[in-house]
């Protein structure tokens, strides 16, 4: 007598559905089906390295792959399945028409990418970004204030803005504007009027300055000061959202019958992965979920029994955006397995290279002491998301010798991104919201031991591990479960359906020493190269070669 | 009736004899011989990387092999040798006893590595040559302003001292110590008072402190505040030293003997090789000659007619040490040919891996505009000679972004060791020395154009090249060939015998903007991390993306 919900989440490359048992979390079948589109599932332009866009009939045909080759793996009835969840990446909005269908799967627009989803990682908009950021801060508008005091290339207004700017033509014929993780609720559920569709907290308060404080999105006067044509979209976007434990709508009979699901089955309103990962990483007041892939995503909450201050770099503050009734915060980093992907592809020597690559660099890198490589890293090959919230930054190595080896630059560069991770916890910290716990998930936390028990020594903290491998699909599967009525509330859910491994990484006394020194170099690296601080860097390369020596 | 003179160049690996026609500097047969002992003629301790030592014993032996290789690859008969010049790696001084036979050729000795000839990049006394630097400014010396204001661990005190704190046994039993340079002389002609033995004022001003104006050494007092036995060693030092144009002595009939020479002829005093090498490649008061291999030597000579000022950084103004009656001038860096020796052996990827991996990475970095790597970097891997006389600096990377690629970090270690080339011609011009025209050499001016064409775009000079594969070599030819007479002096003989190839580098002008930028931005690095000083370094990552754009 199990009853299941379904988690669909929706990534860069693929989309995963999810079944799980509700009483235990027990994943009991799972499916991924690649986007066909692009490369990868990516809509590229040869001519700018900026540009990806997805094609959104991939989602709709993942949809149903990902579903049935699900339900096959499964013996789960779909009676017993009591809601459905989805998560997707974000921003990632895409144009749609006065009935809701996305413009990129209509033949006039197929070949166009600007009415495709412009996918989270499209970074094509950052004039507009800095235009957006610009004219809030000179007319006072106290939008930036809950998104780290920068508005960005990756998100909302910045892509509609370069969108009416490049492609007019897409622009003029679009309706109105809605996120992916929007998008797929409304179709499921056969929402075909953009105005009825359920918006979520989550996309519109982290990427569209949506905030109860002024009433819902931005005013219609300041998106007048971007254009006319910004000014007419308002009135065509939304002012109310809701979070993710209520019900978007039903699943349509048209969709049931296609899919081998039950048709008014309820859909909960629809959010990113990262904080329906967090979700599924058993998340509540006090603890960090670090969801570390090719980027990080590094969500917190905290309930409303007090005011929050705005914090400066973190990208977001909003309301209900993780759990339903508390405020969510999102910090992340730009590059973390992007980062170590980048040397294995670029830089990593015959003796290394191949398949296994990241394990033969982590088991030589496993070896050296910490200060013994004599190199420092700043992660920031694809700039700095937090605190600095510049995407314009880049990396910078010192301490190379002539005798300097991959394992030690890999490692270096491991190393980087947990000095990187703990300077947003001591951000949370310097106001005022408190790191008791982190727990850890994604593909580098599942994979990479000798990474979990770095971040652990550099951050002094345990770093636990999320027992389920998808957290964000699992997540989905919870919010799913809340909307489908099968617990009061998400935190029930949680405690049922959430939990971390047994293996918990510990910090290492003896590693204690070496890492506070090489933490002091990198934040005077931050510090000169991330903001400009004038500081004396020239013991920096003799502390290097002292820490070597007291570490060989 | 054509006369030759006999080259013998003594390298870190081995040692070469040169045969050259005296009327037309042409090469008539070249021999090499690799030093028998040690890793490729090198005396390691794997417990310290810094220490270098050689066999004197390798010296002895490559002597006759590759003298007896030359002349048995020529029809030279030894009757028409004029004379022969020795030049050798240093500093490298090696203790001998009271009858100057290096203690390293004893059998008591022969396992003992202090007792060998200590190889010039042998670190191991740095302490020792921060200690002399230290007393000397301490005590208002005067012997550090010739030197760069700096005494290093590759020098003669350094090394005799640390010997004396590491191996006294060593020290004790050492009648003198006399530079590899001076050895061989004295070994080709017989002289068995280290008393008597001819010194060349090559490496006493470079690398002893050897200066007229204070009488030659540094004083038994100064010596005296090292230690006493540093102290007693002075009077069994030299006072007088010749430069190469001299006659040290005559071969003797053992030596004449063994390796098919004529007994009796004229042996040069010796010098160094860079300094040679500058005489082979044709130098004159103007002429800067760049000896480049795996490091670089820069070598400027300047007449008697004005008082040269001190050049802060340059390691070395001496009397006589390249051009008899000319201040010879000696300036470096520490890692050219090794800085890309190293990303080759430790960060070449696959594709680029291989024998051919520098020609590789040179057709791929040469498709690179200037600026189009986004990169800069610090060539200071082996420290920096100078102008900073710091070996304890190392390297720096910065502008990596998730596509950079492994040429593009090939090229900007290029165009770093481009930027410390220019650094050093500003340091002789901001003092007054004019380069007019720069003469490479080595083997990275024989084999890279990719180098030299990044060179003269950096430098904004034209980059020539030295007829001669074998500088040094043929340098010490020369002063053989005016040692034996056939020449009034070296000038006479250098017009004779050396020249420039047809092939001459020359500035590209669509290259000096972005090279401009990017030089801009080294100095910044280099005074930040070299000096010390406070520059805001805030704007240098988005500078350097700027200049990649614009040059994409």
């Amino acid at each position: 007598m199990s009853r299941y919900a379904l988690g669909l989440d929706y990534g860069t490359n693929s989309v995963r559905a999810l079944i799980v048992d509700i009483a235990t979390g027990e994943e009991v079948a799972t499916h991924v089906s690649n986007y066909l589109s692009g490369q990868d599932g990516i809509l590229l332009d040869a001519r700018d390295p900026d540009l990806a866009r997805q094609n959104p009939q991939d989602y709709i045909d993942g949809f149903y792959d990902c579903v049935l080759g699900a339900l096959g793996k499964s013996q789960v009835s779909p009676e017993d399945i009591v809601g459905i969840g989805v998560d997707t990446t974000g921003s990632t909005p895409l144009p749609v028409d006065e009935h809701c269908v996305a413009l990129g799967c209509k033949p006039e627009f197929r070949d166009n990418l600007a009415a495709q989803a412009w996918l989270w990682k499209d970074h094509t908009s950052f004039a507009e970004a800095k235009e957006i950021t610009d004219k809030a801060r000179e007319n006072g508008e106290p939008y930036l204030a809950k998104c780290g005091g920068t508005y960005s290339s990756e998100w909302f207004f910045s892509k509609i803005l370069h969108c009416e700017r490049v492609a007019p033509e897409v622009f003029a014929a679009a309706h109105s504007w809605i996120e992916c993780a929007d998008f797929i609720p409304a179709f499921l559920t056969g929402q075909t009027d953009p105005s009825r569709t359920a918006r979520g907290s989550c996309a519109a308060g982290h990427k569209a300055m949506h905030n109860p404080a002024w009433g819902g999105l931005p005013s219609k006067e300041f998106l007048a000061k971007l254009s006319p044509g910004m000014a007419a979209l308002h009135d065509r976007l939304y002012t109310d959202v809701c979070p993710s434990d209520q019900v978007a709508g039903y699943l349509t009979e048209e969709v049931a019958a296609k899919s081998g699901l039950k048709s008014g089955t309820p859909v909960a309103v629809g959010a990113f992965d990262a904080h329906m990962g967090a979700v599924g990483s058993g998340i509540k007041p006090g603890t960090l979920v670090k969801i570390m892939g090719t980027s990080t995503c590094d969500i917190m909450v905290a309930p409303y029994d007090r005011e929050l201050p705005d914090v400066p770099g973190l990208c977001g503050i909003a309301h209900d955006t993780v759990l339903p009734g508390m405020y969510g915060l999102e910090a992340g980093q730009s590059a973390v397995g992007d980062l170590f992907n980048w040397f294995v592809r670029r830089l990593c020597p015959p003796e290394y290279a191949g398949l296994d690559a990241h394990e033969k660099l982590s088991a030589a890198a496993a070896e050296l002491k910490p200060g013994e490589s004599g190199l420092v890293a700043l992660d920031w090959n694809n700039g700095n998301r937090t605190i600095l919230v510049d995407p314009q930054l880049t990396g910078l190595l010192v301490g190379q010798t002539l005798h300097t080896t991959a394992p030690e630059v890999y490692r270096a560069l491991i190393e980087s991104t947990a000095f990187g991770a703990l300077r947003i916890i001591e951000r949370f910290e310097e106001y005022g919201i408190r790191v008791e716990e982190i727990v850890n998930c994604g593909g580098i936390a599942e994979k990479s031991p000798l990474t979990m028990q770095i971040y652990a020594d550099i951050c002094n903290r345990p770093m636990k591990i999320s027992r389920s491998a998808q957290t964000c699909a699992l997540g989905a599967a919870i919010f799913g479960a809340v909307a489908g009525g099968a617990f009061p509330d998400v935190p029930s859910a949680v405690a049922k359906m959430t939990g971390v491994k047994d293996t918990i990484y510990t910090p290492i006394p003896a590693h204690r020493a070496a890492y506070d020194e090489l933490y002091a170099i990198y934040k005077e690296l931050h510090d000169a190269f991330g903001l400009g601080v004038k500081i004396d860097l020239g013991s920096i390369m003799k502390r290097l070669r002292a820490i070597r020596a007291a570490n060989s």
